[in-house]
């Protein structure tokens, strides 16, 4: 295929001795954020000192949060960025459930275990109980009051469908929170079109915001009046600079941060979010969707290797196989310069990140596991 | 008086035509940080990628945890550095309370704002309730689970006693959570020593970590098996990467962690906490002391001026003085160079960092209100 988004792999800051397939857990740098970052160093923190937070600092986690807002079919003023997923994650839950009758927080049962875990302290919390699920047999009725569902699982790479089952649980009731960690930069998302209750994701892997870059969370308008999240801190409240002894939260999506708003990494974000800039997800998901199926083409047939995740378009772009020894051999493939990423006991990922990866590269990586076997 | 700790301005990057007095909110930069942050970028998160977690990123919480338990007179292994102050806040205020039979959350009625919400938030969703009360007359008693105190107030710089409040609320068997936001890199603290049992700080004003720098949590090693903290994010896993469905926390202070560690600020403070090799605290609060102290003798007596903050030994290295023009005031003197802060109503503040502040300067910022009056 003719490839739109070639010019956009020169924006990027990747050597062309390795074949960087693990964009789907810390995506490469854009070469923006250096600079970036520097200029926040030695002029905005070095010259301006402490003037730099009336001068673009304290509003920067809902600026940002609406650049991620275009990714993610989100109208401004609904998604603020920082603190880390796990931490939106608990925000979201116990904002939620909050004042519910309901009993139960449900929960993907393959999930990312932190997801997991953060579902489980937060219906410890609240006295809900907690049910893990399987996405295809939810079995949602009037006890449920939110389910977590991950847009796509981190282990297989299978893309769930955010309409039909935000659907199902509006029927009963119930909200849903959606993980959007490996589909955000991946594939259009309308989460106000699709009236999703609440998101969460991660920046650091298909947004490239560089090593545990901050997460972000969406509150759609509508429900923001009536969200109460648990870590009200001070920058979350209607006049933070009023010192008051009472917490008003601000009324609208400010209400969701918490503590003071890590600047260094949010900036870097910032500058790594600029690759989007004239990017069509409707072409990104074309090229993520050819990568990954030529790739799969190539290794499907190589012995011991059995491809999960899904033949059809349900699924990220991410490729994930299965074999005995799959810790050696991406050991060994790190080694010859693919580096994709290992999840036990006996998960390959490969990630394609359609901003900078090639067919050519999907190619070398196959011939590398190929010559392994 | 000689000054030790003169070299050490060096190695900050402070422009000479400003009078920086604003250390108590924003630390100024050390030049290892710019330096630093391009080697992360570029090197580290650009030519490692991925590898780069397993070659530090991972333990860097607890490492640089260990770099400010040096400076708190803890031990290793009981500092983990991640998250905001809030965000710790709510980790030590439910993992003080989880599973007392006692009723109440005490909180500084002068906190920082913050302070008070969290703890707010802590006793809404534990079930206690929350009293704020004045630290000269807490009233403790066995009612008491935790009080939440700040070691240096915010507003006044008034320095409480650690040693004497902490061994009240041992005697009515409460704990204590002390929040060192304004104390960390100020004087000498002794955790260990006091048997604290809790304690948080942020690190972007005396350890100049950077805007929104992430904060620290200091949970003693004999406590630890007991901590259950709320967040229970992946990172605090005992085994994260076995992705286990069920969350055992860390046997140590791993469990304080919660969400993936934020890399670039994380290093940044790392680079920062390098100016203290070398220095001794007994030398920082000796210069702090002097620095303030001259300042109050110069301010005392103008026209207007009320100093709040006391005169004896128990204050941090902030001086705040009170004024019914104080917002017109600072303004005026930030616009001539003199950079403090205003805090409402009638507040002005101007702290003194002994690593990079001079006696001349603080002869200067007397000097430039002196004239505005």
């Amino acid at each position: 295929m003719t490839d739109p988004l070639a010019h956009v792999r020169e924006l990027f800051d990747l050597a062309d001795d390795v074949v960087y397939l693990d964009g789907n857990s810390l995506g490469a740098p854009p070469r923006a954020v250096a600079e970036r970052l520097d200029d926040v160093v030695r002029r905005q923190w070095g010259r301006r000192l402490i003037r730099s937070w009336s001068e673009g600092w304290w509003e920067a986690p809902q600026r940002v949060g609406d650049r991620i807002g275009r990714l993610v079919g989100a109208a401004p003023g609904q998604v603020v960025v920082g603190d880390s997923t796990s931490v939106n994650l608990f925000k979201a839950l116990v904002g939620a459930v909050r004042g519910t009758d309901r009993s139960e927080i449900v929960v993907d049962a393959g999930t990312f275990p932190t997801d997991g875990y953060i579902a489980g302290s937060a219906a410890e919390l609240t006295g809900l109980s907690l049910r893990p699920a399987d996405p295809d047999d939810l079995r949602l009725d009037e006890r449920t009051a939110v389910v977590l569902l991950n847009h796509v699982d981190y282990r297989t790479g299978r893309l769930l469908d955010m309409a039909g089952l935000t659907e199902r649980a509006h029927e009963v009731g119930a909200k849903v929170v959606w993980d959007l960690c490996h589909s955000v930069g991946v594939l259009p998302i309308e989460l106000d079109a699709l009236g999703v209750d609440l998101a969460v994701g991660c920046t650091y892997k298909f947004l490239n915001g560089g090593p545990g870059s901050p997460a972000f969370l969406y509150v759609p308008s509508a429900a923001q009046p009536g969200f109460r999240q648990p870590l009200t801190g001070w920058t979350g409240h209607r006049e933070p600079f009023a010192m008051a002894a009472e917490y008003t939260p601000d009324a609208g999506i400010g209400r969701a941060r918490a503590g003071t708003p890590d600047i260094l990494s949010m900036l870097a974000l910032d500058a790594a979010l600029d690759v989007w800039d004239g990017v069509e997800l409707a072409d990104v998901r074309a090229k993520g969707l050819a990568l990954t199926a030529r790739f799969m083409e190539l290794v499907r047939d190589l012995p011991g290797i059995e491809v999960i995740t899904p033949a059809d378009g349900r699924r990220g772009h991410q490729v994930s196989l299965r074999h005995p020894e799959a810790a050696r051999l991406m050991a060994e493939l790190i080694a010859g310069g693919v580096i994709g990423d290992h999840r036990p006991p006996d998960v390959l990922r490969f990630g394609f990140a359609p901003l900078y990866n090639t067919f050519d590269e999907a190619e070398r990586a196959a011939k590398a596991l190929e010559e392994l076997l």
